[in-house]
């Protein structure tokens, strides 16, 4: 990643498409449209029964999933090529029946069972030994690849370990066997120390601009205790963790004026046991710079804030 | 890549934004105007002394680069982190004097003076021990991360070899030492045979969208003869790269009504000697799809177009 001070921009100097609020247009996934969906596969519900209204947080299987859940990989040649069957799921998480809510708008309570169906769907998923790699994100706002404006999260099980997460599983390992210590772990213990990299910190999660980020605003939500699976965490954490995800996309909406945003979870893959050398947390990255040739080209990435500034603005918006 | 068949897209179902014809403002790579950039390092010309009107192809040094060209690397450590300084080059080609022109509506003549100022720049600028490797690309348009209008190429020295690069040499290198040959010669040799891929072909290029793209569209510019620098390029060569490059252009413009796309020339680290392995290309990117957040957790990314059918559609535009 390549820090250019000399092209630095402040929040300010950012092109800004404030995300718009959702109009309110009939959409499958409001109350009454069940039925256009695929059948739910976990909902909390106030009333109601199955594909039925009275749902507060409603998981479905994506309907035009880029990913099928049947068949075998069917690994084969084709020429001089390789390829595989499309085998894995891609299911929706409904964050909220309001169709013009926005994440960082809802009540705490609301994000917290939003990472309970996380948790729950990996849960049940990981069961499928084909599925080795599980993926949850979100991509709010057209500028961050939304394609519907309902609030909602998506899950892709995959059956291989994607390159980007074998390559930072791989990297943590790499330091785990020359030092005998978890990376993300040394990084909380730094960061939370020199504090200029920091946002903010609870008793459980450090939320902070990481050394070399790819991106202005990327922003890591890391928890203090060593777990190297998402799933694996305790209501509390949850809890705690709904508390800082809203709180953190809060000061984004208020420096950054409501961007658009991608978020991704990084966990290790399903079928592993716990690690020592790998460490799950949270990446957001708000949508603020076009990707281009040299980026496309190199893998480089070049980012005009340094992330100390990028803390900066996101402490003193407070709110946390 | 994953291609997403259930959500296959036809050509005239990417959502558009034709890159508008440039308006004619004044701009600092305007005749005239040759004092705002830095002073040039090359130029073609017809008239006119250094720094002044009269060129046809101008290259300047970007007067807001990523990396400067002064001082050492001081590879050192911060904190746990490390750091080096972000020495290089970072140049403009500038196309043409003509502010409205698009690179697909120039004569061929004034493409191929591009290509020449590619190959005369790296060959100038590989001289210096500390470049690792020049990349070669064009941000087309706004959408694609252009943030001038003017028409104009970029050019970047790095001092270290980009990931992305390292690991496509490195592949390369892998089928090499299975199969002692080169796999882009396979791939050539394999494509221009089978033809379902192969958008068109002269005696000295084959254009074709290559078996697992990562974008609906992308097309590859690959010379026929082995070669794995640019740079070594002869004269006929460039001259019909040129005409190649022209026409698929031109193709792309018709069938996705004038997009805005990312071109990067990939070639071999430039203080390598000539690899039997590696075999520099141009790779065409039109910006139809957004990145999202599954494509920035996994490196892996979502195509709803087969490039069997992209291949059809670019064939069929004629205009080869």
């Amino acid at each position: 990643m390549i820090i250019a001070t000399d092209r630095a921009k402040r929040p300010s100097d950012f092109i800004r498409q404030p995300v718009p609020p959702a109009k309110q247009t009939v959409c499958p996934f409001d109350y009454g449209q069940e039925h256009k969906t695929p059948p739910e596969v976990l909902a909390y519900r106030n009333s109601g029964g199955r594909d039925e209204p009275g749902w507060r947080v409603r998981v479905v299987p994506n309907k035009f999933p880029v990913l099928g859940i049947e068949g075998t990989l069917n690994r084969q040649g084709e020429g001089m090529y390789d390829k595989m069957n499309g085998i894995g799921a891609h299911e929706v998480i409904i964050e909220s029946p309001d169709h013009t809510a926005a994440l960082s708008d809802m009540p705490e309570r609301q994000i917290e069972e939003v990472l309970w169906a996380f948790k729950e769907r990996v849960t049940d998923l990981k069961k499928d030994r084909r599925f080795r790699y599980i993926i949850l994100f979100k991509n709010h706002g057209e500028a961050a690849g939304a394609t519907l404006e309902h609030p909602h999260c998506q899950l892709i099980a995959l059956p291989v370990i994607p390159k980007r997460v074998k390559e930072e599983v791989d990297g943590a390992l790499l330091f785990y066997e020359l030092k005998e210590r978890c990376i993300y772990c040394d990084i909380v213990s730094h960061e939370t120390e020199a504090g200029v990299r920091l946002v903010s910190e609870t008793d459980r999660f450090a939320v902070i601009e990481p050394y070399a980020p790819r991106f202005p605003f990327e922003t890591w939500i890391v928890p203090k205790q060593h777990e190297s699976h998402f799933e694996e965490s305790d209501a509390p954490t949850l809890q705690n963790m709904a508390w800082v995800l809203r709180t953190t996309l809060r000061k984004i909406d208020k420096v950054l004026e409501r961007p658009a945003y991608n978020f991704i979870v990084h966990s290790a893959p399903v079928q592993d046991p716990p690690l020592a050398h790998y460490h799950w947390h949270m990446e957001v990255i708000p949508k603020l710079t076009k990707v281009a040739g040299f980026e496309w080209g190199t893998g480089f990435y070049i980012n005009p804030t340094p992330p100390e500034e990028s803390a900066r603005f996101l402490r003193e918006a407070g709110l946390g």
